[in-house]
């Protein structure tokens, strides 16, 4: 099992319109909606690769209902010969889980996001998640609607931004958690949270340039990645857009990229490779196997026609073509 | 009593943003929701003038949910002396109720309007709300949560837009069964529901000019009003934005207007002229007193700080100054 935690859960929507004029009244074509922040949207490329996957975090009011169902009704796993459900033990609090929405506009394909900020949580919800992660972590009963045992999990993701009232050091807490339990556990978020997530050691953290270049000062990638595994990171995984990416470890440091440049619609791309690397740390990959999956999995995410999904053909077709160039023997 | 109907009703979230960029990414700075849709707009202004109202239309899903909720827990009305809440006879649907996002540019004070459809309505649905809305014509118990009776409306409003599914002779057929009973019936709607609606003959419509234009093909706000007229209405009240509002009665043709131009925000102001007129029906007011509560409703509804709520300061300095101008005492 992988437990992935999102404690700024979202219900993504997205808005279709024919042209977005600003101060203009538009009605919209089309609404989808799909349950969103970083780690529902890893834990569902997780589960589509055939992995079971678990979610925590939090889930409140109205929105939070909405999210939950539409959680359990998504069938999206079974376009995978491999797919499994995504289980659903996220705790409820008191206030409403965010919206995000993004408007496409259909003239020009680009999109205009627009998040809220999230839910008060309240010192009493932000301890009642830790209690609750920390019976994941040993395989207990948790605080979820259902109470059926869970293995222990075999890796933890901690995904996105914190909701207004966890302190700004929670995933540092909830590192030291995973550590102490001996879980390898990854960091993809950003600012002072990932500052203090660095100083507690995680397994591998999965920044951007621009996260990457706000934590260290330094806007060259390699640099930067150095930079950040000096912070306190085990390995560290840039993101580098059309570039692919770049993983710097104690083994090694390796870069890959996509066979060719790649159009198409970059939602959940990094969340896709999150699913990659943290996939391939549980089956015992070595770090270039792990990178060009990372890559090919986010390449063939951009190029789904459904947002934040992948293409499995594309995903396939890609692999074998992808070879990460060993940059560094040392870190 | 009043009744609005609103078939189309929505959550109303307004999103501030400090500067809207468009195909930017955006963190909402504010998120505020209200229960709306244009009958419940109506419903809220005539519950704080003092009318015992009472709303019927379609909710449905966790968005209509939350607009129940919302509505329920509205202590708007206190701020007024003469206050009431708004009664709750919506009727359940499969789908879900739609949201409006307002997203207000803080730099420029601009909103930009993104309006999602509304749900797709059954034929049993509307067939369950046309046989609710006789029974609240006729004053017996209704299908709304409550079945606590109320007494007959002594006027009946039909607001806004259809949601699909909802056949575009509705408000054609709620106005013909509305006049059977002797009840008079508003209608502010736009395009072929309107159309229809006006060949229904309703005691007095409330397009704007652009509305009105569409209809009868005239852009002079007199001529399309009388168009609209014999197309069917007893009396229209045309609203012309900064202008005020025009009223083609068989009793003769008023014009009033604001004694001086208002600044602020418009949202709701359309609703809230409603609510002026319908009161002023309901209470036997003449027509040039009933359309200078209209145009101070309305003012006074720009110049609230809070979107779609009126200031009834502003409103009670304003109306002794209007002045409706008869303009001729045929039709």
């Amino acid at each position: 099992m992988i437990l992935t935690v999102t404690l700024n859960t979202a219900l993504d929507l997205t808005y279709r319109v024919p042209r977005l004029d600003v101060h203009g009244s538009h009605r919209v074509r089309e609404v989808t909606e799909r349950p969103g922040g970083k780690g529902l949207n890893v834990a569902r490329v997780l589960a589509a690769l055939g992995h079971r996957t678990v979610v925590t975090g939090f889930a409140g009011g109205g929105t939070g209902q909405e999210l939950r169902r539409l959680l359990a009704e998504d069938t999206s796993y079974r376009a995978h010969d491999a797919g499994f459900p995504v289980e659903d033990a996220l705790l409820p609090i008191a206030g409403s889980t965010r919206r995000t929405v993004g408007v496409v506009d259909e003239s020009s394909g680009d999109t205009t996001q627009l998040n809220e900020p999230g839910p008060q949580v309240g010192p009493d919800e932000w301890g009642t998640l830790l209690a609750a992660y920390g019976r994941l972590l040993r395989g207990e009963p948790h605080d979820g609607d259902r109470a059926r045992p869970l293995p222990a999990p075999r890796a933890v993701a901690l995904c996105g931004s914190l909701p207004p009232g966890v302190p700004v050091g929670a995933y540092a807490q909830l590192i030291r958690e995973a550590r102490a339990a001996k879980i390898p556990v990854l960091l993809d978020t950003s600012g002072e949270p990932l500052r203090r997530g660095l100083a507690a050691r995680p397994d591998l953290v999965k920044p951007n340039s621009q996260e990457l270049a706000g934590i260290t000062g330094h806007t060259e990638p390699l640099r930067a990645a150095r930079g950040a595994q000096r912070r306190g990171a085990r390995a560290v995984a840039a993101s580098l857009g059309a570039d692919g990416m770049l993983v710097v470890t104690p083994e090694g440091t390796w870069q890959a990229m996509p066979p060719e440049r790649l159009s198409g619609n970059p939602t959940g791309a990094g969340d896709s490779a999150v699913a990659g690397l943290l996939s391939g740390l549980v089956e015992g990959l070595d770090w270039p196997a792990l990178l060009a999956r990372a890559v090919a999995l986010s390449a063939a995410t951009v190029r789904s026609p459904a947002a934040g999904e992948f293409d499995r053909d594309v995903y396939e077709a890609l692999l074998p073509r992808i070879a990460p160039t060993l940059l560094a023997t040392a870190p």
